[in-house]
């Protein structure tokens, strides 16, 4: 594990991949080197970029991987698949699209799909983040496709986050276009050659200066891009450098970094909360009658819970005594 | 709280959505009354639809839930929108098609916000679909927007799941069809007047064709409906009929509402969990200067996890001892 974390220090690509294959499979080694390289981490600008699908992200993230380049930096890529909850993998092709860069050492691109339920997807992409920090890129883009609460926690653990529209689709995605709107820090309106861009952008300025802004607060602009041909790509770079310098001046980098955090523990805190109660209840038997009865309704779950809970949870009066009888 | 309950079974609209607003709010009295009303739930068939961003869905939940009047069903619909972070509350207009329904009192409709983090959607629309239950819908529609792990854990609340697609979307779209193609029932090719719908068809009936299938198992319709003009929607709740029949006959529809059941309690359970480890913690003060030295670095988040459920989980060695001493 201490060579494996070694290795993921000096930015091998091989073992960075493995890392995060081990903390995806929920391998104990995984957050073992995890740990040993987490104080090396904390440097990187996490951007983050969410859109309605359609919206063509996988070409804009693409050309913004070139732009970056051409700018020095390395970067890394998670790109998060909604995935199929039967085969449990990615189920996205078009990734194929940024392949081009597999050649370039100074870009590592890793796909990932929600293997657990609640809490996978941002629990795996914040570790996955960690593990692309720890390698030393300087720049980690995190794509999401989709519109859903999963696509909010994700760009919540960056820094920067870019919201993609595209001219064109119809009044549902407008109207989940308003969902992010607040959560974006640069917006993009990609695909801004075709009929329709015109009002789109005015329609975006609009709902733009209906955002409550502070004093002092970040004005997000608005980017006209055409990804396929890598118009507007380098402003959107230079858009998230200077929405960076701007959390930097006002002294926010950090606390955006401790929120990420402190989000991050929480989330671990109730996952393995829960899995403690399980185990505990497991010990007793108790969890098994109390399914059984669930399942069959012969109780309520709400009463199912806070018997479980009386019996083994943290604030169980007797749990030790009662798991040493029945075990 | 027992008056609110009774008249929730007598099918009262104002004391249904009152409850609904209770159980939003997280008001305990929703839970108490909730309790009371359970032994009655049971009998609805729960009808989940979903599929991508302007597919037409509220078009067609309007023409459906014209349709099921038809045959004399009551209906209850639940509407999931996505959520602003910043607001809290629903943002979808167009749920005013659906009004043309408000004077009609055998039609119920509720629209929901994700109002928490995570598990707040899912959470929300069981305990709604619980209430309408008990209100004596014969048929409850939950319809959501969007494609992401949110929208699969709200059909996987239901028996029969209806996924709407729509010809001319980008790849995207295609792809992330395919990510709900496994939990799909019934498939919807909504719009199906357009061009493009005829390729729309065949790629869809290839793509369930490549879904593995048990001898015997129920192989999921593939309905093209205009839902602008009502057509193909009767076709639509046939389909829905026909799938319940299918699980009654086969014995499977009580494991599907056992499973549905014991997905909730786990819920529950985890929520719950969290909740008492951290009021557990805070009463210790312990969480407090582990969440600080969390926001700064001065921890990983997994150590500072395992010292936290160390010092006041369910396996915790000495918890009431040390909350004692400091309290």
């Amino acid at each position: 594990v201490s060579g494996l974390a070694e290795r993921v220090l000096e930015g091998c690509p091989v073992s960075g991949g493995r890392l995060i294959r081990w903390l995806e499979d929920g391998d104990p080694r995984g957050i073992e080197a995890l740990r040993v390289v987490y104080p090396q981490t904390g440097k990187s600008h996490l951007i983050g970029l969410t859109g309605a699908p359609g919206a063509g992200k996988s070409t804009l993230v693409d050309a913004f991987i070139a732009e970056l380049r051409r700018r020095g930096h390395r970067v890394g890529v998670i790109a998060v698949d909604p995935s199929s909850p039967f085969s449990g993998g990615a189920i996205l092709g078009d990734r194929v699209r940024m392949q081009r860069h597999a050649t370039d050492d100074g870009v590592f691109i890793r796909s990932m799909a929600t293997r657990g339920r609640m809490g996978g997807l941002a629990r795996a992409s914040f570790e996955a983040t960690l593990v692309l920090d720890a390698m030393g890129y300087d720049v980690i883009l995190v794509e999401t496709v989709g519109v859903g609460q999963d696509e909010i926690e994700v760009v919540e653990l960056a820094h920067t986050t870019v919201v993609v529209s595209v001219p064109g689709l119809g009044d549902d995605i407008q109207a989940i276009k308003a969902g992010i709107l607040e959560v974006g820090d640069v917006f993009v309106l990609n695909k801004s050659d075709r009929p329709g861009a015109d009002d789109a952008e005015r329609h975006l300025r609009m709902m733009l200066h209906l955002r409550p802004a502070a004093e002092g607060a970040w004005m997000p602009p608005l980017i006209r891009t055409v990804a396929s041909r890598e118009e507007g790509v380098a402003e959107l770079a230079s858009a998230c450098a200077a929405h960076r310098q701007h959390l930097l001046e006002q002294g926010r980098l950090e606390r955006v970094a401790a929120d990420r955090n402190e989000h991050f523990f929480r989330e671990l805190v109730r996952d393995r909360a829960l899995e403690e109660v399980l185990a505990a209840a497991a010990a007793s038997r108790r969890f098994d009658d109390l399914l059984a009865a669930v399942r069959a309704r012969r109780i309520d779950p709400y009463s199912a819970r806070d018997a479980l809970l009386a019996a083994v949870g943290p604030h169980a009066t007797d749990a030790r005594g009662e798991r040493g009888a029945e075990g």
